[in-house]
């Protein structure tokens, strides 16, 4: 035990230990110009405007804070800021339900009927669907409408259907993890049907790659399932149909906007399967992976964590590609939990021994040292998803997030949004107003941001040729976002 | 980035990442006996019923929790641990509300006032005191009550003024840090009158030591503000007084108990203070230290951090000792914060750079990986109260707290319970339940509870022969609860 007598503090050691302190943050050791120190002080401003706010919004639930969010000037200047790429985003949660309901469910042959836990179900169809178990009888949204004098109520009742985000008090809505989760769930089962039929499946992926595109998000790589989508008649598309139909509208996209990188796409299976459907799922990802080497990136498991089977259990399944030598890149879902010490909390750890190529979540990092340190060392990013852990509860405060840590020791970090349609947040610009002002709090800058940047296309599955390519589009767009918002 | 194809993961290396883990966390490199195994069964046992529970205590206000925790068989065995040491615990928070409600409220010439805002200040006086500002005419209790049919309600206002436990909502009730705040520093401000008088002052600190004692804790470091207590007719006496009749009461207290160790002061002032008050406070500071040796263990500032000034602020103060060749071990409090980057963020270094012996809280250190890296090297323990965390709202959830980090990484650390008193708690037991339940999760075990109060020894202000002692006395009481729970 230390105590009392040595001189008093060299003033200049502090500020040596200080500099030391900063330049170890994410960003902390970028060398800025003289455009970008003007800009960041007048982040620095504007951040500081965020925090004498009666409500600091990082500290609210974030259903409550969007519109404090949504109005300041700090989320201006981020929604205008080059961001880069979204690495962790799911394949169903990309467009608002406003755009389901308003459009979607507008369209000819639009069915819909409701469970006994009003969640509704949709389904398109030439003609009248058969009966699904514990739902109503369908009713074709077209007639229904048709026999309304206000449709307002309704259209409203399916946005609520399609989305967890509510203007409810949230904390009394969703009181626990399982609540929050089971209506995640239900949403999900709820836009199934709209998204998984073949025209609106093609116009949803258009219309979400336009909504990040809008965000100045200029790369995805994209969580999906790749399940059967379907036609008016019933029939049905195999699992290279779709992951063609990603590539070719993400090639349609980049041709009419240059300024976009493009997307790639990480099969996901649930984690409730059995060991034989997983097999079978990791046997397809191989053959996708030799494929269509250019849209396909690699496989996760998906689904929550705690309630779901760990990696250990599959490790047979899951060391089949490295068995016959096929390289099947990981984007392990891991440590998305608050409980310490389960067999599930063992994922951080088993998502690096099968080589993961980046964690997705990695909530429970900073409680597993030598996990934590084996991502440092081998430079495997954490997807960092603030709103998404905030809105299914794993943390209360985003100053309490564990990644406010990881940024201030400079881990490999990227910042994403998970499931932005179902929590109500849109692109990237949400997560990096909470990840700036929350997780950063006073001592974040301009370095921050920008290597939130970069990072995202230097921890993005491109190769190092595409991923110059990237960088230097995105220094572009920075340096003119820069010059235009620096005075 | 790292990709694909390696081998499958070798079970044994995992294996021995895991046992490397487990071994970095507080407690993990102890070699257990057998006895010590078998109670670490049924600690295993007690805790899965805790985490199968439909609410997890440590995820709930502890106000909530606390009745489900009391109940539990893990706080009963938790209960009888022997503990060792208390090493952060403020002077007029040792003793419960009901005790100063009724008994010293009931002892005769209790005066007593209500303010404004509805909170109560109390006076011993032998003839009827002069009004204070802002209060009532004041109210002889005794002649009060004799009025009554029944004084329950009484009875129960006047404990509710005393403490900031509540059986109501307390989200409800305590919404933001400032509402608790004002209401904790409220409660004092109620308990001061009672607790400053001269008998009271006596029969409280010994009834303090009692509680504790009760709760199988062996030694106290009592922060204290050493305030001028006050007899019947008015008169007062100075510090040297209070730090005598804490040294005196001490001293009987261990000769009645001989399996109590003892307790030390740590005399503090309100960081409120400008210079000129804190210059004599530290020049007082430095004659008791060397006037009391024996019950002084050094200095300390409190009050709410982001509210006070900063120790930089106070540099050239703090830094009179040293410059005098004087010893006075400082024990600060810092990182009591979760505002990142502000000039009381950078408390926790400071407290570093003036050599304190331990930091107060620290909850911040997480945050400032210079500073973490300097009192894990220097052997500077932070007292950690996740109780006191909660109710003051730094964190919701205990899980979330750092000090779960800091526990797997093995930081040199302590459990206390800062206010007990104020928060409802008794002891250390509360504190170690979540520590143990909380803040451990699964991996906590028998070594945790053993190391954390080896640290507390460890990690006091006792010289090195008295430590020896100390843990002597401590190992035999252990060795003693470990023979009679292990079963
Ligand atoms: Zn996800
Ligand atoms: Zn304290």
């Amino acid at each position: 035990v230390m105590s009392g007598v040595l001189g008093a503090p060299d003033p200049s050691y502090r500020e040596a230990l200080m500099q030391l302190e900063s330049s170890m943050q994410t960003g902390g050791r970028l060398v800025l110009s003289p455009a970008e120190r003007r800009l960041d002080q007048r982040l620095q401003q504007l951040k500081e405007a965020e925090m004498k706010k009666p409500d600091f919004p990082p500290a609210l639930h974030f259903f409550k804070a969007r519109s404090l969010i949504r109005s300041s000037p700090m989320y201006s200047l981020l929604q205008k800021m080059p961001k880069g790429g979204a690495l962790h985003i799911h394949d169903f949660s990309m467009v608002d339900a406003e755009w389901l309901a308003m459009n979607v469910t507008y369209r000819p042959n639009c069915y819909m009927c409701v469970t006994g836990e009003q969640s509704m179900r949709f389904l398109f169809s030439s003609s009248s669907p058969k009966p699904l178990p514990l739902c109503s009888p369908w009713m074709q949204l077209e007639h229904l409408r048709a026999k309304m004098v206000n449709t307002t109520d309704l259209d409203n009742s399916i946005k609520a259907s399609l989305t967890i985000f509510t203007d409810q008090d949230p904390e009394a809505l969703y009181p626990s993890q399982d609540v929050v989760w089971k209506r995640f769930e239900q949403a999900f089962m709820s836009l199934w049907g709209l998204v998984t039929y073949a025209p609106v499946f093609r116009d949803y992926y258009y219309q979400g790659l336009s909504q990040f595109y809008k965000d100045n998000v200029m790369y995805l790589e994209l969580r999906a399932l790749l399940p059967q989508i379907y036609e008016l008649d019933g029939s049905t598309h195999d699992r290279a149909w779709t992951l063609k139909t990603y590539q070719e509208i993400t090639r349609q996209f980049v041709a009419e906007h240059p300024d976009f990188f493009g997307a790639r796409i990480i099969f996901t299976v649930h984690r409730g399967v059995n060991t034989t459907l997983l097999t079978a799922a990791i046997e397809e990802a191989m053959r996708l992976q030799k494929d269509f080497p250019e849209i396909m990136a690699g496989f996760d498991l998906v689904g929550r964590e705690d309630a779901g089977r760990s990696l250990w259990y599959f490790r047979d399944v899951l060391s089949l590609p490295a068995k016959r030598g096929v390289s099947l890149p990981f984007f392990f879902h891991a440590g998305e939990t608050d409980l310490e010490g389960t067999e599930v909390d063992q994922n951080l750890l088993d998502a690096l021994l099968f080589n993961t190529s980046r964690i997705g979540h990695g909530f429970a990092l900073l409680r597993h040292p030598v996990a934590k340190n084996l991502s440092r060392k081998r430079g495997v990013a954490v997807e960092v998803c603030p709103i998404s852990n905030q809105v299914l509860k794993l943390v209360a405060d985003v100053r309490n997030h564990p990644a406010a840590v990881l940024m201030s020791e400079g881990h490999p970090l990227v910042i994403s949004s998970d499931d932005p349609a179902m929590f109500g947040s849109s692109g990237l610009s949400d997560d990096f107003y909470e990840a700036f002002v929350g997780l950063g709090g006073k001592s974040s800058h301009i370095g921050t941001l920008k290597q939130l940047a970069v990072n995202s296309i230097r921890y993005s599955s491109l190769s190092p040729e595409q991923q110059e390519k990237a960088l230097s589009l995105w220094q572009r767009r920075w340096d003119k976002f820069v010059s235009e918002n620096s005075f």
